[in-house]
This record gives C-alpha cells, structure tokens and sequence, in this order.
C-alpha cells in the first residue's frame, strides 16, 4: 500500500510533528509513503516513515535533483519535469491520501484527490465549499493514528482494481 | 489576449446564462476564449465568444474527438490526452482566468491559477480558506461585464514577460 | 483541420524555406497549423501561414512568455509548464503531421505520431528503423506541395472519431 | 541510482533473456530498476531485478490498476495518468536508460533520453539517423553485464546535480 503525504514546504512546528508522526505510523504499519519530494510536511513524513522502516518516494516537480532537490529522507526520487502538474501524479501514485496543513499546492492535490475518488483524511488543512454542488467531501482527522487508521480501513474498502 | 472561462460541465441555468454573457463580452473585446473543451459552462462560454466574433480554444483531457468530443463551439480543439492534468494547461495557457460555479476539476483550477500567480476572478464559485497560510485570495465579481472588466484591468497591469 | 509542423529550432536555409512553404500551402487551403511554438522550423511554418491567412498555434514548453517566448507568428500561444513532454501534444492536437529536419524532439515527436496512429509525413527528417518489429512507417514527400497534399488526403481519409 | 529498462511490451525470448538478465545484474548491483510498469521487456527486467533482491519501480500509463495493471514484478507502480506522455518521467526517473528490443514508445523514450542528455546504452535497439543534424548519439553494448557495467560508469562520470 502507498499513501500520499501532502502539505506545504513551509508548515508550522505542530504540523511538521503531526507529519512526522503520520510517517511513522504509516512506515510501522508497512506502509509507503510518497510525496512531492520538498521540504517541510513533505521532508516530516517521509523521515518519520524511514525512522520506522518504510519506504518512501518523492514524486518532484524538477527534471533532476540540481533543479528541485529531493529531500534527505527521500529513498526513490521520481522526477517528473512537469512541475506543479506533478501534482496530479502525486495522488494518482497513492492508494490514499492524508493531508496536513498546506498552500495552493496542497489544494490542487486535495481538488486531484476528489476528480479521481481517491480516499483522502485531512488534518488541520483547507477547508472549502460551494454551496450549489459540492460540500466538503474530505474526511477530517484529530491526530496522526487517527488519520492512518482512517486511510487504512479507507483502501480496504476499495474494490482491489480501484487501487 | 487569451481567457480560460473555467467552470462544470453540469451547471444551472443561471451559471449556464452567465457563462455564455462572460463569453459574448470577452468575444466583443477580441479576446480569446478558452476552456477545457467539454459542456456546460465551457460550452455556453464557447457559445457566447463565438456570436460576438471571437476565437475559442478547448485543452481537452482525452486523445481524440472519440474520447472526448470537444463542444460545437470550441474552435481549435488541443488534445492532451493527459485526462484531468490537462487542468494545469487550461490555466497556464490563458492570462487570465474567470471562475463561474464548478465542481472538484474547477477547484484543481483555481488552485492552479493561485500557483501559478494567474489573476483569476470568481462568481458564484468555490470559497476556500485555510486560517494559518491562506486567505481565500480570488477576486469576487458580481456579474459578466464585472468580471470581464476586472480581468482585462488585471491582465493589463502585469508585467509583459508574466503573460 | 489543424496539421502540426515539427522541426527543430535550428535549421538550414534550405529546411527553413521548405516549411515556410509547408505553412503557406497549409493556410491558403485554410488549415490551422500547430507547432511547438519556437523559433527555426516552427517559426518558418508560422510565417508562411500566417502569409497566406492562415491560422497558427504554438504549444510552448514553459508556464509563460517569459520563460519560452513563442515565435512572433504564433497567434495562439498554448503555455504548459510540461517541458520536452509537451511535445506528446504537439502531435495530438492535429489531424496529422509533417516532419521537416528536426532534432531530438522531431524524433520524440515522430515516435509520439506513431503511438498513436497520427498520419505523418516527412521531408528530409529522421530515418529509423528496428529490424525485428518496425519498419520506417512515416511517409516521406519530395517538396512542400507534395507534403501538404499527403497530409490532406490521409486525414480525410480517417473516420471522424480518430480525428 | 536507478536505472530504467525500456523495451516494449511484446519481445522476442531472446530479448526477454537480456531484459532478466539486465535486471538481475542490476539488482545484485543494489541498482533500483525502473520501467513503464508493463509486460514484456518491462516485465522481464523486473522479474530479474527482484530475483538478485533488487527494488522495482513501475511508472504507469493509466490511472490505477484496472486501467493499465502494473506487471507481478513491480514493487511501487506510480500510476500517472498521463497516457504515453508518461514516457518521459521514465527516462526523467532514472540516472540512466538501458534500451532493448522495442516498439514505438521505446523510440520515445530514446528520444527523451537524448533530449535531456541522459545516459543511455542499447542492446538490439533501434537505429537511427539524420545526416544534417544528428548521429546516433547511444551507446551499444553487446550483452547485459556489458550494459549495466556501461551505464554504471556513465553514471559515476556524471556531475551530482545532473543525476
């Protein structure tokens, strides 16, 4: 199973913890993370992940680490030469996805995650909603094994194909 | 001048009035219309552009007419074949944008125009906020000839190499 | 119809001519062309349509003029942000294709042509071939007029759908 | 370092040979094995990457497993769904290309590997040329243990932003 970690390279000491710790539990569970690769809550996770074994994949927006350089806990970088339009890969490469805080980036993946009913947890991040068609369609977390039991139990439910 | 109308393919009547008003207007100014191809608010924008003599370009999500029929109006069809990462392009490919109602694919946009520092003006369409980075920083406008009014002032005062 | 030109950025006088001529023939007959939107063959091909009224589309690899300034004859600049990648676009959004010289991209595009079963000819381009499965399966023209009514008949001659 | 093994879908049992044999050497090298995720020559050197302990990254063309499955021997399919155009990233993934056998979309992929200056070595590969322009700028080798020991100097000669 891989799951998603997104959020924004610039994110508060609680979030960072909060990512770190989604890492964690996902990596103890077997779980790999993936990412956009950055710093911040993407960096968090996948050093909690490795902390406990997991493996991790940043999915980056540069052709090569000279222009969009993986972070230190990244264990397979994919560069992707597309830029933020990664952001799409970034979702569709994960089974689910958890979203910590963030910037637009973060926004478009949560928008990617919805288009492609990918499951997504979100904790302490954006909020949205467009009264004529759409409330928010996410689930909300409390806290970090909050949000990895979600996931789980999210992509067991799936139809294996779906995955 | 290119102008990506963004919006869903299923729309109210109002949304759908709106739109093809959006459309008429930036077709009276000369500006190009673009959009993602497909029906409803791209369509009815499509369809006002058109009658008041402007250009209309579709960035559509599939390979071909078969997969994905671009809609009568959409003058030069681009056919990505990138399914909803074509999102991207429809912002990037316009100096602007106008958000009109919308479904997930409209928010992956508007993220999309925020990433990119596109002006982007909404009506009736997705409000999103995130309290410890982002404010929801889209303009709101009232009507069509609003709209296209803050457009065209936002386009006109960026820097020439931003467009 | 919209016939995409390809060729590379740099190229011979004779080359140059040829797809100013490829370009003039496709907009007297109403054809919009499509390119990557640069300068050598592109420009040449964007010239020479827009001399003789036609339409032209450039599909630039950078998110904004800044970055990858279309030729002066591109009419419809279609930034991506997708780098090399765009070039997959280049081929699909035309009917069909004509290769004059070209570099690693031409053949990028060739190859992108070929995958999915996009008429192609070429003037003076790349050869290739693979003994144990493919042969050299584009069409080769003599001269522009030559090239142009190739292209013609090859697309009216597909069903509407692989358009 | 990661590698990428492109080859098509449908080899020879020759080709498939070299392609296991190409995975397991690189696998017993510690070399991570990317590919396009799919049958074939793709398959073949994932099968062989895992057998000498090697990990395998599959990039995919579809947007999960129902669309496009990733072959037994992949152990993280990124689904990217973004078509053919996916064949990009996997050149972009990897330090270097080993190319064998191969249809269309290995001509591509070659292709991209010249476009962003990537080390790449063919084995029963295509050929070709263009006289004004270009050469055939890849580097052939004769058998797998000469591929792998090919691209890992290629590899170590690089400077360390260009990986």
């Amino acid at each position: 199973m891989i799951v998603s970690v997104i959020g924004s390279e610039e994110a508060g000491a609680d979030s960072l913890r909060l990512a770190e710790e989604v890492g964690r539990a996902l990596g103890r569970r077997g779980i790999t993370v993936a990412c956009g690769g950055g710093g911040g809550i993407m960096e968090a996770a996948c050093r909690g992940a490795r902390s406990s074994g997991g493996h991790t994949i940043g999915i980056l927006p540069g052709h090569n680490a000279g222009e969009t350089p993986p972070n230190a806990w990244v264990e397979f970088p994919i560069f992707t030469g597309l830029g933020a339009a990664r952001n799409s890969i970034v979702v569709l490469a994960a089974d689910a996805v958890i979203a910590i805080d963030g910037a637009y980036g973060t926004l478009s993946e949560i928008a990617f995650a919805l288009i492609h009913k990918k499951p997504i947890v979100g904790i302490h991040t954006w909020e949205f909603s467009y009264a004529e068609h759409e409330a928010d369609h996410i689930l909300r977390a409390e806290d970090a094994p909050d949000a990895v039991e979600m996931v789980v139990q999210l992509v067991e439910a799936l139809p294996p194909a779906g995955r």
